[in-house]
Formats: structure tokens, sequence, C-alpha cells
């Protein structure tokens, strides 16, 4: 078993309002190189903090190593295109940061790392992976995928109050830009991941698709990013079972069920019992960072281990809590 | 506590009978690739073949990666100069495959490893650090950089008989190219590092230099290249405890107690019982793969975790054994 953790940058985040997943545009091009050494090391040893939301509640990565420091999982992370260098030791697949969606072909590294990544996961030893993201403004890109692939279904955001309007729009600024139409790009996902997504997208999509057919099970660990990479896969021809895990949390803020249903994938929902702990964890249980970093994959596992019930106290106690 | 391996690669390896860390010139270049994907993951996944002698005697990474199974050390792999990716996660400190060091500038970018590795040193949030090498030829780079910097400490050999006239030779064309003396070199490490010595060396000494000055307790899991690189070290004008844990093959093919003395290193030796084992193990214990790829290091911890008598076993039975 091995949690895979792709990492990588959107301009697309930079559009104001559309994430929550850093205090501001220059700290949100860290989250993902500070979320990496999070899980690897328990602290940052790089990136200059702790990533923090606009309101101050912090990254679940936190959570993600919590788990880590009680079950004990493998690391992988994969550089899906990270904007600056982490001090977690990474794999390249040759993604690159993507561009805003919102230009004309804003993830031209896609295709190779989608290639690279899939003979990653083929090559890959486990009989489990456990694959997750980290990727602010990943929800919009996310979206205007399962657009370009003519699925309907909806995303979550890392905010409150998820700004749909904002990324509706955003979405038809990108088909419009690469000149798609809706569904277009369906059984073609090489071409929505290039010209409408990101390069952890891309990532995720080659490494899943790698891995379901050298007969390893996928646990997809978080969420509606992770569905738009099953989307991807299933649009690549690829049939074998997947499973999200993901937090109650994020199964709150968006119907996942539909979804899940027309793309065959198993959804498993893990409550932590954040309700009511001391502060950040109740904002979490509130809304305020409902997935990421592979959250709802290490819940999972925490569950399966028999630990899900110290949790909540492992993240308290383990996680170098300077930045909240 | 964690496991760093420093893997890299100098064009010293392909001087002909300088080194049985891999069957011959081409895949030599492979062996760091390889080791530290071993070490990671229990079997090449990108590699071509789990590295051998000329003689068949497969790499001590097989005994790392059995003491990781048993004792489930954390691993970072340090980029030193890779000649070829590895599909093992890594960090990078800047350091490029070395040139021959019979050439003038072999090592260009040793000072500025040494420097990106030491805040990487100074940067790890762990209490221990146990640290390692993987680098062909990489004992002809540690006698030139101890001759530059005027320190006499004889070097070990990966091959059954030292070819230590041929060194020797090596040695002193690589001063004579790079117009050093003897001795000239000393109290200037990154002089020795760069115009003699190789990639694995420079990332080494900074890392142990960075992690010491910080507080941290290090461990040199090796032999003589890891003497060498406490040589550097101390040559940097760092004093703190150093302690080398090596192999009895290593022990009983150099004397270590007067370079140990002379640079203020404690020895320790841990024998894995190895004498009357299966094959491949009965060659090691013959001195066919004396050390490398942090095998002292890891029977230091397979020994501290109680776990020593079962290493032969644990290497025999865990780890993928396609290309002995």
């Amino acid at each position: 078993m091995r949690v895979v953790l792709a990492a990588g940058t959107t301009r697309t985040a930079e559009i104001d309002g559309s994430s929550a997943a850093g205090a501001g545009s220059d700290a949100l091009q860290h989250t993902p190189s500070a979320d990496a050494e999070l899980v690897e090391y328990g602290t940052t040893i790089r990136a200059p903090a702790t990533p923090v939301s606009p309101t101050g509640c912090p990254t679940p990565a936190l959570v993600t190593r919590a788990v880590r420091e009680l079950v004990g999982f493998d690391l992988l992370v994969v550089d899906g295109g990270l904007a600056v260098p982490t001090g977690a030791p990474t794999m390249s697949v040759g993604a690159k940061p993507g561009r805003d969606v919102r230009e004309a072909d804003p993830v031209p590294t896609a295709p190779g790392a989608f290639v690279a990544a899939r003979r990653l996961g083929r090559a890959l030893p486990d009989d489990t992976l456990v694959v997750g993201e980290t990727i602010p403004g990943g929800t919009t890109t996310a979206m205007a995928v399962m657009r370009a692939l003519g699925e309907p279904w909806p995303v979550s955001s890392s905010l409150p109050v998820n700004p749909l309007d904002l990324k509706e729009r955003v979405v038809a600024d990108a088909l419009d830009a690469s000149n798609l139409d809706p569904g277009e790009a369906a059984h073609n996902p090489l071409l929505a991941a290039r010209f409408v997504g990101d390069p952890v997208l891309a990532t995720v999509a080659g490494l899943v698709a790698g891995a379901l057919g050298s007969g390893t099970r996928v646990v997809l660990g978080g969420g509606t990013q992770l569905l738009a990479a099953a989307a991807l896969v299933r649009h690549a021809g690829v049939a074998e079972p997947l499973t999200l895990a993901t937090t109650p949390y994020l199964a709150a803020d968006v119907g996942l069920d539909e979804a899940a249903l027309a793309l065959d994938v198993d959804v498993t929902v893990t409550d932590p019992g954040f309700e009511g702990a001391p502060e950040p964890l109740a904002r979490m249980a509130a809304g305020e960072a409902k997935e990421g970093a592979c959250m709802g994959g290490a819940l999972w596992l925490a569950e399966r281990a028999g630990d899900l019930d110290v949790v909540a106290t492992q993240t308290l106690d383990s996680v170098d809590t300077d930045g909240w």
C-alpha cells in the first residue's frame, strides 16, 4: 500500500475568489509544495509556512500527516507541475505548472505527463495505491474537464460558499479559448486535460489508468477533482473498479451519488468526528477545508487500521502548528 | 530518524578495473538509480535490473531494503548527480554527474550542491540522520579527496582485490590535471570536492555539515567514501561528534582505526552473520560487496531494533531477486 500525492499548480487559482487553498495569490503557489513537505516530514522545511485559507483554516495535509504518524504509510510525491521547489523528495513525470485555463493551450505538458504517469502507475509494485492531489484552483479546472468530457457533475470548493457562478464563467471562457464545445472531448481525455484541465489531473489520470491496467487496486482519496480524474480514466476506456474515499464535509457540500453511479465509482465517506474538537478541527468540520492532500484517503486508511478515533488528537498533537 | 541516501555518478567509474558496482561500464551508470529504487520499493521499477558485480554478487542495497522492511525507516534519496533518472522520488541539490577526475574541473556543481545540501541538512526535522551513498567509482574519488586534503588514509574497494596501484595512478593524474599538490586543499573542502572529488561527496559533506550544525545526530552508514566525506566535514571546521557505522567486510578490508582517530569519528561495526548463509549472502561475507547504499548504517539500525539476527532471512525472502 502506498499513498501517491500529485502536487502541482495552475494559474487558474489566481482568479480572485476561486480558491481558499492559501491565504492569497502569492501563498497559493506555495501550497502544494508545503503540503508535500507536511505529509513527508510533519513540518515545512523549505516552504515559507503551513498553508491556511483566507479565513485561517489550515490545510487538510495536517490530517493526512497525522494519519501517516498513526498508520505509517509509504508516500510517493509526484511533481504534477509545482511552481516552486518542494523540500520533499518527488518523482517527475514531466508536468509543468498549468497556465490559466482561459488561455488557448494552458497545459501543453498534459499528454506527456499522462503517459509518463501511466508508466509509473504500471511499474509501482504495490497492491493498493491511494491517490490524492494538492492543487489550488483545481476544482475550477475539474469542472472544465467534466464539461469538456460531456459530464454534467458538480464540483465542490475549498471555500465555505462555493463560487459556482464564477466557476461557470471561467469554464465557459476556457472552452471558448480552446474552441471546444461541451462534450467535444468525450473519449479524448488528453484533449480535455490539455486544453481545459491542469497538470495534476493529467498526472493523476495517467497514474490511475496505469495502476488499474496492471491489476493494482486504486482508491482515490479526495473530492470532485479526483472524480474528474476518474472521468478522464473512464473516458480513456479503463473500466476496472475504482473507489473514491472522501470526507463527510465534501460529501455534504456536493451530491456525489449520481456522478459516482455514472462513472462507476464506489464512494466511501469516513468521518473523523471533528465536530466539537478544538480549533482548527471544528472549522474543518464546519466546511472550511473539506478535502485535499488525500485527507479522505488517509481517513479511510485510519479507519481500516482501527485508528480513526485518535485522528483528531493525533492531528492536534503531532503536527507542527507554525502558521496556524 | 531518517536514512538519507545520496545517489550519483562519476565517469571515473568508467576507468577499467576501478569499480565492481555494476557488471560493466553501461550498467555502472544505472547502479545508483537502481539502488535508490531497491531501497524505496524493494524492486527496480525503471532501472533495467538489480545491480550486480562482474562476478555476479548483487548490490548491498538489497540488505538496506531488507532492514527497511524490518524496522520501517523513513528514506530520503538525494540526487547527488544521477546519470539516468530513477523511479524513486528524489530531492535535488543541483548536483550533476561528475566527469572523470583526471579532467581539469570534473565536478563544477560541487560547491552549489554542498551549499544546497547543507541547507537541507539544517532543515530536516529528524533528531538522527543515517547518511549513505551509492556512486560507482566513489572510492577512487574518495582517495583523491583524502590526498588533496592532506589526509593519508587508505580507501576500500568494491572489488575482491583492491586495485590500489590503479587508484594511486588515477589520483596522481587527478591532482596533476587540476594543478593541486597533495594537502593543498586542506581546510578547503569545496576545492577538493570540485577538482578531485565527485558530486556525492560534495552532497554528503554538505548534508552532514548542515545537520551537525543544527544539532542533529549523524551516523555515516558506509565505508571509506563516508570517511572521505567526514574528512571534508572536518576540513569545513565542523567539530561535532560523528559516527561511522560499517560492515565487518569493509573493516576487514581496510584499517579504519587510525583514520577514525585522526578525523574524530567513532566507528561501529555490525556483523549480520552472512558467513554460511545461502548465496548471495555468503559472497558478501567473502568480501565481494563490502559496503554501499548505506548497508552498514542499515545493519546498525537493525541491531538497535533487535532485528539483526533476521536480516539474512529477510534479505533472502523479501527482495525481488530478478537479475541475481
